[in-house]
């Protein structure tokens, strides 16, 4: 016959499955000799069993109940329903994952009238027995008999208005009595039936409540919103009551075995003195601090002490434990695993080590990716969010926390920032043309675009706070103001504060908490970099950029994107001569001025990156991004270039595109404007001739041409870049060593890799845009129907955010395989936002690329990340 | 030792590699014992040898040609350079590939002025000789020596002039002599040396001139242009002289076995008495009909007759030939397959088979698919041309010839058309609002936009004539006028003509010629039909189009696209309604209003097509494109809807996407808006349940979901469509039945096929969108770069013409591999613009599709090639 009830004895810390978290957990503190009270636990499988028999119970479960019920009897020499000595239990839920909106608990159960009267005759105990009565009524009226919690909290609130009593624990044991009358009657009213008095009923009644509210409303909606699948139901735990409120020798407490805010080696908790359950978190009376107890209860204080350190050794984690000290007596009710920071799970896996309970690779699984990534960002306090207007909730696009200004373009960016503000960018969405004026900004917050617009990318490149796509925020351009949905308008100079780690945008300045970085921090990364398989390197444009990710443990720069460098200064004056240019000759001398700027871009990024490789990418974007929008910018650039504003603006007019995304960009540029790809190619090696010959630096470049789709594209640019390279070199009178690659990042090129890998020496995996076009998705227009796609489950996630493995990962896999296979000494890595986020990276350890790439920010992520793969495979 | 010279009964047809086409044919008449002046051809590896060897010969080149020339000398009993009885020979270029540009011709080769004096000396002949000399000077002057024409004529216009002749057979044996010495002295003070007297000098300076001939600029251009590749150099025939200028019953001329203008089968070809080479074509004399040499010389004629048919027997195709007739005796000079039109091509081969000379494979063969295409459409007289002012030429959009009078606005060519005018429509570029102007239209000019552009699918999808990209041309929409480079001026009511089949703009009224079709067109067709094995189906969007392809043997509607059916009328305004509603229930309100209308459309394209398959698209474009665009028309709308405009211009701005191809369009729509898949399931299955009910058809529609990525998609769109099926069959009480698939289109889907195939009854490949997302390529923006890489092969062809086999078709074979692996009974088609495409149609024959689905006047096409692909395979 099937078991559906386990004493605590029978269970173990392995039958999560079957007796649910908190089953479990008492189950194992059991086997271990902690002392636990004596309890069961009626299985999930029961509740399974009543929803997959239209709410019937498996006939033999009240028979085996009952028998557990005897055995506790036994073991505690006292009676369910025995007026003399009476069995009182706890009822409460557990399922495999802590879940809010379940039924919780009900306390004292076994009480009734007759059996208070006898019980309480005891003076000693009389108050204890009337208390312990009247928190039966309400926590039994409540879940169970659903009674509005607030037609009880009336009456207790009547009664101690009548006494003057600010706290339960000032009432009188008549003033209880009262309050027990007045709901018992509640029941009457409310709902139709007195309070049941047989012990046996409110069991089993408090048993069907549990399993029923396994479905109820809240519960579903938060299994939805948490995901959380799989579950087969909520078990049922049934446990002799030990009583924090019997007297001052008594206690209950919660507490975590180490801070869970900064993983300190020091019990962290609370607990009150002559108090049972919720009230240590109810705020009914101030709890007090863990050590606290110390003083009063030494002994019971080193015995909880020596019981965490014992879960602690046992389940090899940091636990969140309740407790009860009845008569100076220790009880533990639960133990789990305890949530904590990103800087707590960081020390406490470095301390664990240390402390010989985890090897390093598990101390490294310890500590989730993600949460490294909090580590590195300024944040604002929590607890200060309430007191603050919340404007919209928009995209978290670039982790951080920033208050400032309100500014809506990069100019007035860059006038404030210049007089000492601090200032937010609001931008209905961002263009190359607003790089500047990011940079001098605090932050960036965008009404729309998404977690890879190119305000997104952007300030995660710069590891700047970013808010994109607040949909909620209307943006008037001219009058310099936004208004939200609820109704506040914001000017321009207004304060304003954006989370860019969960895209909040707050009126006002919030208090901002600064990252801290300790030496943990630093072990624990070393650690990982040892068991590693992957490279990480990092996209970085600027010495500035490049310098943070060296300083974050970045082995190269995957992507040095040339473009950005093309709107510094006066150089943007010459890249529109360039473009606007009908010439061939014209056309060149606008690049020769552009060119010595170029080189010392270059110069500067190999010297920040000492000799370690450098990637770099040819120029990509369309060229009308370089042009000026505004009726007086194009007459100013008129009248530089000497000639008619219409000229221009027919120029502006032709280059634009449906489609731009797939338009003449990347490589498509470089063939049909060589001399662009020329210039390029001789800034860097002319860049890295100079470092060599004068500072006796070594350096190797790799330059990658992008958006390639045919091997034909490849091997002309190659051609001319190997041309020009000859050509610097013989002038320099000597030979450096360079790489000549491509991204990977047309659905064609991943196709036709085995092509192009015969003549390219290495491959970067732009999975920003492989991914806009393997699914046909603009990323800029992704917003229109991204929500209800992750909604309706259509995608499991932002594909822009973790790579999608089987549609585009099959390119990607397809690729390295291809490319391998002609060519065995092909460097592979990938460069797209994926290379900073754990899954995607992965991923990429799976299909053996040599390296990723990803924002100064993420290396560290990426390190662990990186680590975990390579640590989980070998397991 | 290797052989470089053979004599022509040495060689054979099968030789044109290293004889060349003329020395093969020459070899081959031979063979036949048809009678052709004996002679030797110079291998082509001569030079081949020439160039790979530093401009050096085969050491024993001369002594191999001399050797030769004795065979002929021993065959005609004649001596090179014996002035009693002189043998004189012709020297003639002859690769592979007939090449203008290169040398060609140099007759008489062996006189000299001691031969002439000597062989003059007979009267009958002195006037003869002394052409023929004259002749030689001329030739051998321009050809070898390079000494321009112009100076030759010159001479020989002076000395006419002086003579009062008009014609160079009035020139008298005087006339004749100063002539040759006025030649003789332009080689003096031209080259700086005199003629060579020497005959084998002669020779060997013109096998010298030939061969340097081979890499001469022209030459080398005509390669580049036409694609000639892989040939590895000329051959130079040298052959006995036979002498149409010998006297009035000696002739020379050139003809077509057949007409190859119609295919008719009789001689067609011109001739002139005592004339030599080339003055049949230069025009010098008008040449006669050939008909017309039966009454003057039967016996050579009859000759003539048989021996075309004797060389169509042998070659078993119309050849076109050259001949020379001396003292009544028929010589053949060259034979060659002839050129001719497409209605010739069918006819003849059509012809053939019925004349025994052809199988009927073989005769479908002969008929190239391109040439099919010819005959469907208008088109205009070539020699007409000439006569007017070209304005432009553009991208060869859609063939057909059309005239009329310019309009500038869809809707000023509608108010137009009702007034009974033709009209032309020219736009920048054209956009679904337009189609309704373009239907009334006789063709569609573009300024914009390319092969694929909107304006050019559209118009192929009617059969209409379209010039696409003439960016030669200026519109000034305000002014409504355009401007042509050539500095024309055309204004609105002004008369253009546009060729759809070359892309040219003229000004004025060309005539035209209607296209004929003939039953021995019909009967090829139905051949074809038997052979192939896809089938082929028809893109059409209207009951006119399906009964139009219906006509042209489509066995189906490959593809029917339900948003061109949203602009039909007063339905654009409940489209209108549509989209700019916020809520479902009014969205659902304006779609009920479109449903009857829908259902309409349906039931008018499935009585047009019989019980014939019909795919039916859902709808794919973004909504934006339903949208008015001008201020009158927001106005209209606003006050239509009771809104203020400004509501209808956030509405559209908010629309408005960065990358639309890669936005909320296709299978989007129908997942955020189901209630619009809703309302198109409906309308189909109604129309089916109210045609299968009330007219006893038999309607299996297929229902289409647009630009599926991933299967949720596809099967969260499919269960609306079946349960609205569900509903509808319910009402009608009755059950049809239908199918559900997609269009592969997008590259994921591709990838992920056997995910897809899992539910889809049906896969059709979009290839244009497949196309535009494998390569990342926009076809509205291609332009700025296609030319470009064409011009440098890094494209061989427009992908968007024919489909790439490399990248694209092994997303389409991977499909179709996976696809049928999980779904044995899965249907394959392709609805792209490769569907009409010969290249791309074998492709799709060989990957194992079931049908291909074009517009319908490609249709005929189709079959053809269909067939084409079934033969060869067998073969």
């Amino acid at each position: 016959m099937k078991k559906y009830v386990y004493q605590f004895e029978e269970g173990s810390g392995q039958m999560r499955e079957i007796l649910g978290g908190k089953g479990a957990g008492l189950s194992e503190m059991a086997h271990m000799g902690i002392p636990v009270p004596p309890g069961f636990t009626i299985s999930t499988e029961v509740c399974k069993y009543y929803y997959d028999h239209n709410h019937q119970y498996p006939e033999q479960l009240d028979d085996e109940v009952k028998s557990h019920l005897q055995q506790l009897e036994t073991k505690t020499e006292k009676g369910f329903g025995n007026p003399q000595n009476p069995l009182l239990v706890s009822v409460r839920s557990g399922a495999v994952a802590s879940m809010p909106g379940m039924m919780d608990t009900i306390l004292n159960l076994g009480l009734n009238d007759v059996i208070v009267k006898e019980w309480g005759k005891d003076p000693s105990k009389e108050r204890f027995v009337f208390d312990s009565y009247r928190r039966l009524l309400q926590m039994f009226g409540n879940v169970v008999y659903e009674i509005k919690h607030e037609y009880f909290e009336k009456i207790l609130q009547r009664v101690k208005a009548k006494r003057g009593a600010t706290q339960d624990n000032e009432l009188s044991v008549e003033d209880l009595q009262e309050i027990i009358k007045d709901f018992q009657e509640l029941y009457v009213t409310h709902k139709g039936k007195p309070f049941p008095q047989d012990p046996w009923v409110q069991l089993m009644e408090s048993i069907d409540a549990v399993v029923k509210s396994w479905n109820n409303e809240r519960a579903k909606v938060y299994r939805k919103l948490n995901k959380i699948e799989g579950l087969i139901g909520t078990g049922v735990n049934v446990q002799c009551m030990v009583f924090g409120n019997l007297n001052e020798r008594s206690a209950t407490g919660v507490c975590f075995t180490r801070d869970p805010s900064t993983g300190n080696p020091l019990l962290y908790g609370e607990f009150l003195f002559k108090a049972q359950g919720e009230d240590v978190v109810a705020g009914i009376r101030t709890p007090k601090k863990i050590h606290e107890l110390e003083t009063k209860m030494s002994q019971a204080y080193q015995q909880l002490l020596d019981t965490c350190r014992r879960l602690e050794k046992h389940y090899r984690d940091m636990q969140d434990i309740e407790f009860t000290i009845e008569n100076e007596k220790l009880y533990m009710l639960q133990t789990r695993k305890g949530k904590r920071t990103g800087a707590a799970a960081i020390k406490i896996a470095h301390d664990m080590h240390h402390e010989g309970i985890l090897t390093k690779e598990e101390a490294i699984l310890r500590v989730n990716p993600d949460q490294v990534n909090q580590l590195l960002h300024q944040r604002f306090d929590e607890k200060e969010k309430t007191k603050f207007v919340l404007l919209a909730k928009g995209l978290p696009a670039s982790p951080g926390a920033a208050t400032g200004k309100v500014v809506f373009t990069a100019d007035d960016a860059e006038i404030e920032a210049e007089k000492g503000e601090k200032v937010i960018l609001v931008r209905e969405e961002t263009s190359p043309e607003d790089i500047k004026g990011m940079h001098c900004a605090r932050g960036i917050l965008t009404a729309r675009g998404g977690m890879t617009s190119h305000a997104a990318v952007v300030a995660r490149g710069m590891g700047k706070c970013c808010v994109s796509g607040a949909d909620d925020i209307h943006i008037v351009e001219e009058t310099k103001t936004f208004s939200s949905k609820t109704g506040e308008k914001i000017k321009e100079g207004d304060i304003i504060s954006i989370d860019g780690s969960t895209g909040e945008v707050f009126k006002g300045a919030l208090p901002v908490i600064d990252p801290e970085i300790g030496d943990e921090f630093d072990a624990l990364l070393q650690w990982a970099d040892a068991f590693r398989t992957l490279k990480v390197r990092t996209n970085a444009d600027t010495p500035r950029d490049a310098l943070q990710a060296r300083s974050f443990g970045a082995e190269g720069i995957g992507l040095c994107r040339t473009e950005h460098m093309f709107f510094e200064g006066d150089r943007i004056k010459a890249v529109r001569e360039m473009i606007l240019s009908d010439s061939v000759e014209v056309r060149e001398k606008a690049l020769e001025k552009i060119l010595p700027m170029q080189k010392e871009d270059f110069v500067g990024i190999f010297k920040a990156m000492k000799d370690l490789p450098v990637t770099i990418r040819l120029l990509d974007p369309p060229l009308h991004e370089f042009l000026p929008s505004s009726e007086t910018d194009i007459i100013e650039l008129a009248k530089l270039l000497d000639t008619h504003p219409e000229t221009i603006k027919a120029k502006i007019a032709n280059l634009k595109e449906v489609n731009p995304m797939l338009g003449h960009r990347g490589c498509r540029l470089g063939i049909t404007f060589p001399e662009i790809t020329r210039m390029q190619a001789k800034a860097i090696i002319q860049a890295a001739c100079d470092l060599t010959k004068n500072e006796n630096m070594h350096i190797e470049p790799e330059i990658m041409v992008p958006l390639v789709g045919t091997h034909q594209e490849f091997k002309m640019q190659k051609d001319i870049i190997d041309e020009t390279a000859r050509e610097v070199m013989k002038e320099y009178g000597i030979t450096i060593n360079y790489l000549i690659g491509t991204m990977i990042e047309v659905p064609r090129a991943a196709l036709t890799a085995d092509e192009i890998a015969q003549t390219a020496e290495f491959f970067s995996f732009g999975t920003n845009d492989l991914t806009q076009m393997t699914y046909g998705f603009s990323r800029d227009d992704i917003n229109k129907f991204l929500p209800e796609y992750l909604e309706l489950k259509i995608l499991k996630e932002d594909p822009f955010i973790t790579l999608d493995k089987i549609g585009v990962g099959k390119l990607v896999k397809l690729a390295v395989e291809e490319g391998r296979k002609v060519n065995k000494k092909i460097k592979l890595g990938i460069c797209g936002e994926h290379g900073g986020d754990p899954d995607s990276i992965d991923f990429c350890h799976e299909v053996g690329l040599d390296y990723v790439s990803c924002s100064p920010f993420r290396v560290p992520v990426a390190r662990v990340a990186a680590a975990h793969s390579a640590i989980k495979r070998k397991q």
